[in-house]
């Protein structure tokens, strides 16, 4: 998909928006003063209902040993036989701030009785900075806006809502078979993000009746694949979290197809949260293949695209792949000393770089990797007068990426990991984040 | 140390920089065209000489997967009987080129014709781009002028011409027992820096008699404790080596004594290495304390030093302290997902702000954090025109540090690990390595 504008772009993701049957969406903004930096802030509510509490929901959260309060409730409620609505906040993490879960479950409880379920029917979650006390009372103050603002309509307020660092947006959706049914999955997340078994947030909505333990199982494994297999710079977030809610409004044509259908939507999401990295240029993917095994073809990926040596490269359009190749040496070298990298192949932008032990470059190939660089930009820095870098583009002009294979020659297994380059525009966006 | 200046900081460097007895110093510079990127460049070579060949040799390297030519002759050399030179160039890493074991081989064996030694005899030693081929025949024709150029004086010369992205020279010295014995090291590297059980370059000295296989067994202690816990950008490098040489000039008063002083020399040439690393504002100590055992403690002071979102705060001189239980926070929930980290406490610059399972903040602790990191700062940056950042100072103008200590309440062992936080000199520098 290439995009040629904001407005080309905001109409398309109109289009993807359209909510699957039995859910409504509202939001809410407030402004309050954070008790640790006592600055105003604002905060988003973003409320996801369901007209009938389901019992078929899933969610993977964070492997993060501090996970924020959200997460820590989350766990829980996954034991619960219903879910009704989930209560979204940006701005704020509630992570490992004194009394966290009790101000999640006090917004919780307080969205339960406008929607007239129990507090345990709704699922708080929560994005932002770490370490800031939930403003509760503001939030709850907030709250019949958001409930007042409830529509069938389009999930799109809701995408916007829980924005923090991102861009722009992220919504898809997809069509299961022929009786209407629908998955349509919102994200956000710019920066904090390798995520590991779970992501940023994700909120994924069908009205196609997929069973609670059929709906795990497909979440668990379409995440895999997606969300995990993606890192931005290679923090991984406390928040991170994943959830999947069906209405059953439509009955499931074939399992199967919703599975195949969810795991693609879960890698089109992974892939705008790429693409809409913090300062990311350049979208990197990684195609790992003939590995001894599926987790050192994935851990070999990652390394790749956690390199900043080689980040730093592709952001200059430089084909330094040198540095592709300490990266590819410093995880082996850790990770898997016995592994013989004799046979390693790699190629960029479809130019063979390595083979037989050494480096084919030359000065051909250095001006075709150049080519291939530029081509995958999605825009060049804009200087600035006042040295902050700001992206001057709020939606994903292609949807090309820097491609380079790997090849181990030892084995069936494979992997496709995307990540970013690392750029100034993610240096303006973190050494500043806060003020 | 306080530098008010470049000249005072260079005069400083002199005093370090008298050679031990035994040994001396050349250097040359050269051109030569790259076949890769066919655009002029510049190459160093450094010449360190031994007044006679010595058994007592010793020599640490990296553990990446992909390592250079000279790694793979320098592990070679280790079993022979002597060493009488070794020859060092900076631009150009000898790494997986076509030919690049031959190339290293030969300007070895012509820098030993030179000396009247053995081609086994000379290690050689390589640091820059990885990729490119050794411009062996360039650097045979330049050989002379550093032959010529050998001095038993100073290490200077050496420790300038082997710096590629440095700022500045690393040298340190140290005096060992009353017999007039010495050991003077030199380091460079600031970017690729997260040595593994070896580092960039660095080369220790000593007149003192140390017989080799006590002279390993202390090379390899100090290095673990120094150059193995830093890291500027987590990018291990294909290059790293450290090799000590003693002349055996001094009769060594004691050992105890010596490895002492090595321990404490390696440790101040590692954070040299920091505080020079490329882009480094702030130079970040991490303490780990009471942890259950010393690789997590470690592995632990790692991830938070190579946490690009926490660096980035610490450039902007933002206490964002979140970001550190973050990165905690992923270190254990990856590596030891069992350790509980209910007992975990946190200060900054001395200010807890961690304690019982909760932050500790506020807008006092806020502000004094804010003076703390203000306080450790090398540099602003300075906003250029061309939207490139160039470094304001070429030495160091302090010796402060971010001083984080963390404390686990689970053990009795304990790490110190150096990082530097990630800015926009970093993205110049790297976004533009080899143009």
């Amino acid at each position: 998909m290439i995009f040629s504008s904001r407005e080309a772009h905001r109409a398309w993701l109109a289009g993807q928006a359209a909510l699957p049957a039995g859910f409504r969406v509202g939001t809410a903004r407030l402004s309050f003063v954070p008790v640790e930096a006592p600055k105003p802030a604002r905060m988003n509510l973003a409320l996801i209902a369901l007209d009938r509490p389901t019992a078929d929901f899933a969610g993977v959260f964070t492997r993060n040993a501090m996970p924020g309060a959200p997460v820590i409730i989350g766990r829980q409620r996954l034991d619960q036989p219903t879910l009704g609505a989930v209560i979204i906040n940006n701005k704020v993490a509630n992570d490992c701030a004194p009394g966290g879960v009790a101000a999640a479950e006090q917004v919780a409880a307080a969205t339960a009785a406008a929607l007239h379920l129990q507090p345990t029917q709704v699922l708080p979650s929560s994005t932002g900075v770490i370490g800031w006390r939930l403003p509760a009372e503001a939030m709850m103050t907030a709250l019949p806006e958001a409930v007042t603002s409830l529509s069938s309509r389009s999930v799109l307020a809701a995408a916007e809502a829980i924005m923090t660092t991102d861009l722009y947006p992220k919504v898809r959706t997809t069509n299961v078979g022929t009786g209407g049914g629908r998955i349509v999955g919102i994200a956000k997340g710019a920066g904090m993000v390798e995520p590991n078994m779970a992501t940023m947030l994700a909120f994924l909505l069908t009205d196609l009746a997929v069973p609670r333990a059929a709906l795990r199982r497909a979440l668990s494994t379409a995440v895999d694949g997606s969300f995990n297999a993606i890192s931005i710079d290679s923090d991984t977030s406390t928040s991170d979290s994943v959830v999947a809610l069906s209405s059953g409004a439509v009955p499931c044509p074939d399992m199967g197809a919703f599975e195949a259908a969810l795991q693609q939507l879960c890698r089109d999401l992974a892939g705008d949260v790429v693409r809409n990295g913090e300062g990311v240029h350049h979208v990197i993917r990684v195609s790992v293949a003939t590995a001894p095994n599926a987790q050192l073809a994935r851990g070999l990926g990652k390394a790749i695209v956690n390199s900043p040596l080689f980040k730093c490269a592709v952001c200059g359009n430089d084909p330094n792949v040198g540095r592709l190749v300490a990266a590819i040496g410093k995880y082996i070298g850790i990770h898997h000393p016995t592994v013989d990298l004799g046979r390693l192949h790699l190629t960029m932008g479809g130019q063979e770089i390595f083979r037989d032990g050494a480096f084919r470059l030359g000065p051909s190939v250095e001006a075709a990797l150049i080519d291939h660089l530029k081509g995958a930009e999605l825009y060049a820095s804009v200087p600035a007068v006042d040295g902050v870098f700001r992206p001057p583009v709020d939606y994903p002009p292609h949807g090309r990426c820097v491609e380079i294979e790997v090849r181990l020659g030892m084995g069936e297994a494979s992997a496709v990991v995307l990540g970013g380059d690392l750029t100034h525009e993610y240096i303006s966006e973190n050494a500043d984040y806060r003020s």
